[in-house]
């Protein structure tokens, strides 16, 4: 994750290059004019820079960063800090709000979850929050905010009923709301996972809780910043965020407090997997163990027992006996009995 | 748990969807109009909208909340924020307390334990406090308000004195109660897994400690954010609560901690069980190897003597001894008493 | 110990109700009327609640608190908040302190190490400090208090020269001195059972360790609300706690301290006495191993050389050499040296 | 690394002793005389204690702290206080920063990754901020700031516009963002290590999992002091920081987070690692005893039953019977195929 | 160490018992008289009870804390309270500090590594600081101020520029001083272990471990406390601490500080130490069980078939072929390398 780093080691800070990989051809641009009864659209235009009615509302939502000339030909245009452009074109940022005189800045990472790898996806949105308007990024083609674009799409819609940090905040939600997607495959995957090792603990069960292991730490190094972010966000007094607002803020809080709950319960529970996976382990050598002492134990002293009447002393009075073989047999079943009623006091069978 | 939650992925915040299980058929809703001196009880009735008299005190339980219609309904009648209706609906929500302008909104999870399968089920409470009103809404049909109920019953009931904080507090205090009751079953399961992995540590008992385990990781998830929304009610200065209430808040506070740190306790505790499931396994380990390795160390050796004098050689000088056999049982006792006596100083006998 | 409360879920917060054990037959009732100069003894007796002489403080021990008749009229009489009677009549209380208006509410709990049965027995004690009055609870009939008896006795005793509160602090360093007696035991059983692993890592050590352990868990349990307790007190700026002894309960706050340092520590030492027993166990299973392994690989192979010769083929060119034999055993004898030569090569001899 | 400390014990503190290793013969000083127009540059020279122009803006750059005298000269020339040139002195300062009435100080430690050792490498960097002048100190040769010295070397540069505190941001930007490189190096390992263990568990992979193990805790030794210090800079209202440049701070501070986050997190994975390790060691022995078990518990009963015909009883009539060695294949077949059954009904096959 | 405590209990708080052991016969008092230009030096003399000149600075060292009754005549000569004296004589106290009216009074716990047992032995320091003079105690009869007592000799000694607080920094320092040395002595150790469980994982390494990692624990319980002592001490505004001192504590709080973090370092060190044995261990038994099962796979196998014609049925046609024998070790010869052959797929060779 922090490979990418290394092409900007070296650079003066505020510099701007794009380090992550990119996803589309060309980034997707669509623009919202808004207010409460109208909602106008349109697919990226070059009028994106052509002055802004200040009676509306606008939503630019951006996907793909890779054009490192566009996103610094956006952020001049609208005012935005050096370091908000640079942090846009590094996907590799924690979640986190900056604010700036007449604008908030924040950086947040979607996860999916890929059903074939097995592991976590992320990517990075970030959002800056404007006087009337928004500007939002999203790392992939992929649309994140299909769902806030519909409901915008509807007449009474509180969106357009309300000022930019709402639509901030919705855009938020939605990006939270995929993580209770994640955690739902996360508890599956535990359930999975606890009858497989009852079942049997093989070695691919192993590499499984291995990888499931690894998701929580992923997770929880995502959703700790954004916490901290989202906090900060709810509780800032930036002029741009209205008070009615911020009790839904503190609404998606809780959501978020709420995901770091449930993701450290799954990490206890994971690791109790792990010793369980351990015990199972353990009990099966056991077993593997007891099945190869109790064949031993009887036979290697049998074996002994029949090795003494295949020698070939001159001298051996059993071995004349014509009812020898009998009395052999007659004690070799009384060992074994034995031995058995032993085994069984012992709890080994 | 989290499950649900999908359902409701890419809807506006404060849509009213119900995202649990529904546990009967109808919502069961009792009222009762009190004061000191009279109390009036009704099952839920068209009337339940009809304008209060302001001297009297209200309290509406609701059981079963799988009716958006009547939640939204109720809401809106008595003035709860969009938001409150939400959780209302929404029963995985964490314990909280949100307090608004007009009114105190609780939630709480109550905890049962089930004897046949060993696990924790939770209920959600809801409880919103408005000026001489509670409105409470528990998820499942079983009635835990059913002893504070009794005690409303009765004349001189302090309840039926105070304000309707301290009807709050008694709700609250008798879902708290109910956790002691689940502490005690897990005791119980605790000295009776002890003595179980002392007596035969096997497979069910280390799935059974395994299971025990998680219940306190899912009892402590309940309790930490309990502790937090009891806390910040105790200290709270909503005029809704009196000061004389407050101190029977700290007590309920005092409560939950004794609570919490019964079940770290526990936690402890258990974790100690698994490890002493541990050893008690190794140690078990180690005495199947000690037997193997008596047995092999005594019986191969002599195994291999005895093969010796099986051996067809022309000239074996010791077969054709007339003693030679006498012999050969002298040394095998020797060597069987040596090596009795080298295990011994080991402490492998 | 939770499973008292079991018997009051469903009261009233303040009924009063005993949730202990008894043990004795009748509470035991001592009260000392004293001043600098003068020292009054006397038995329980009926004339506790006779007006007091403002000039004169009063200390009343009370041993036995299953009697709750007498407590709630003890408590009425001395003006105690519902509350109070109901904490003092529980003897499963987080120690903590609550003060109220005319006076101030203190739980602690007294440990003792019981020497044959090897675990720890909590005494609950509870003190009442009223203007110019103490009164002191215990839960058993030992008497904890009896070297803050003689001292009081003494003329120039400065517990007579100072107010109540000073009393009461004799009373919680009495209580928490008793903690180091235990510590004293738990350091002695953590040598004790350092020399047993070392010596023989038996299964009676491996259960001494885990109780062992849970004595720690237990008396964390008991001093980390004693800590906050004792803190808070020191602290407190009630009109009661006068500034000369506060000096004092700072002092006293420094044991606890020191207290909870030693029982951190200890914690750590025994988690360290496990892992020790862990790997002693593991050191006893490789050496088992390598026993069954020398023996093995020494005489199995040799025993297949026996096994050869002891075929029936008809032609077998070796048996037939007169000194086949001869030659065998010193084949056999080649082998064996070079295997010790090879295991000691490898450490196993 | 403490054990250079030894040198001082006994000195009073402020003494200036040099308790590290010289890495090179005598200290390299480079000088900076800059404003926005001009820059310009000379080696070491005598001259560097000649009055400064108090418009002009001074960089001095030493590597190779072994000189004591030469510090103690620019210490006193400069103005810092003698514990600050004691703290040049001592290579084994933690990460710190100091505020002096004229000057803030400043300790880093630079991270390289040695890639033949495998180990990490610090370098001690102080940086000494005063009115227009900054004083940096290199413990070794190699230049850490030369891309520093490329943009300062540049036109329009922002450092040469800025103040002091400015550049003094660049350096240790310069520093923190080898910190990224020291993460990319252990990811890489990380990833390496995990293959190596599914492949092959053996006696190198574990005691690389144990060095990386410990590069871990080094670091987190290092950036623990190092947040600290970065974050009391960025909140710090000496009249030497500007406000602009807190802004940079602050993203510093950012970056040092996420080191802190990526570091903690590698120390997870790598703690996984560690018991991937041991359940692919366990899954291991698992199977070499599976084999060992399925073998012996095959032939070890046979060769009991081929030992019994080779006994040589007078009176055995199954070895008269003619088809007595084809019955005896045949029950040695039979239990063959059914205990190969048996193996592959437990899972053994 | 807390054993002593016993004797004390049921003593009333400020008795003056000595608890500790006794190291020398004769407590050794040193007396300095000083200001800037005179330093007067005598050893224990009566007259140190004689009034002091004002104009002076005075520093009484006692070594050796077991005569009571020469602790109270001078805690009583210069205004000590009587918890000052308790606690002097106590030398089981935790590091800490206490500010009366005239006076600060400071415990430390010296540490030094006795290289005989490996194990830390403590030695209780305390500081009484008043105006214009300082007691110092130290409980054992070597000499841990020997190199403050040489730069006070000197005649441009910082020491005696300054007031006492300064004399009691340069105590302070030189007990800190010490930890490094022991610190010093755990890298060695930490080395040394390492190197010996790689090479050869026995008992007695492991018993190392288990040392140094207590070592580790009872330094930690040490150093926490002091570092709460120091950093009070460093900022505290009690008038007998002067502000230019103030800079010298500061460092001094750094030194602890850094301290802490080695010796929690070290403790993470040690405990990679520990599982780098049990690995170790793993490994070896995986190699002894590896033995086993290739020597028991290839013999016992090969027996069963030298078994087979050692049998003496009537007919057994290939005892009769001519080159039955030769075919017989084609068969085995052939198995072997098979089994060879399997075994290194396996990379069990």
């Amino acid at each position: 994750m922090a490979k990418k780093k290394r092409k900007k080691t070296g650079l003066a800070p505020g510099s701007l290059v794009f380090t992550g990989n990119q996803y589309l051809d060309n980034p997707l641009i669509q623009a919202f004019r808004y207010d409460e009864q109208l909602l106008e659209e349109k697919e990226a235009a070059g009028n994106l820079f052509a002055p802004r009615i200040p009676e509306k509302k606008y939503w630019y939502d951006v996907r793909g960063i890779h054009d490192k000339d566009l996103i610094e030909q956006i952020g001049t245009a609208f005012g935005m800090h050096p370091l908000v452009m640079e942090d846009i074109l590094d996907p590799e940022q924690r979640p986190k709000i900056e604010e700036y005189e007449d604008g908030i800045f924040l950086i947040l990472q979607a996860l999916t979850f890929n059903q074939d790898t097995c592991t976590l996806e992320t990517e990075q949105v970030s959002i800056y929050i404007g006087t009337n308007f928004i500007w939002s990024f999203q790392e992939k083609p992929t649309d994140l905010f299909s769902a806030v674009r519909e409901r915008m799409r509807k007449e009474d819609s509180r969106i357009r009923k309300r000022s930019s940090d709402y639509l901030a905040y919705a855009l938020m939600d939605s990006v939270v709301d995929h993580y209770f997607l994640v955690l739902d495959e996360i508890e599956l995957a535990i359930a999975n996972l606890e009858a497989a090792i009852l079942e049997d603990p093989n070695s691919q069960v192993k590499a499984d809780v291995h990888s499931l292991k690894l998701q929580g730490v992923w997770m929880r190094k995502t959703i700790t910043p954004l916490r901290e972010a989202v906090g900060q966000f709810s509780r800032s007094d930036h002029p741009l965020i209205q008070s009615e607002t911020q009790i839904y803020l503190r609404d998606l809080y809780d959501h978020v407090i709420q995901i770091m709950d449930l993701n450290e319960t799954y990490r206890d529970v994971i690791s109790g997997l792990y010793e369980l996976y351990q015990s199972e382990l353990g009990m099966k050598m056991n077993n593997i163990m007891k099945t190869l002492t109790i064949i031993s134990t009887i036979f290697i002293p049998l074996g002994f027992l029949a090795g003494v009447y295949g020698m070939n002393f001159d001298v051996m009075p059993e071995l004349r006996n014509p009812n020898g073989y009998m009395i052999w047999w007659a004690v070799v079943t009384t060992l074994v009995i034995g031995m058995l009623f032993i085994f069984r006091r012992q709890k080994w069978l």
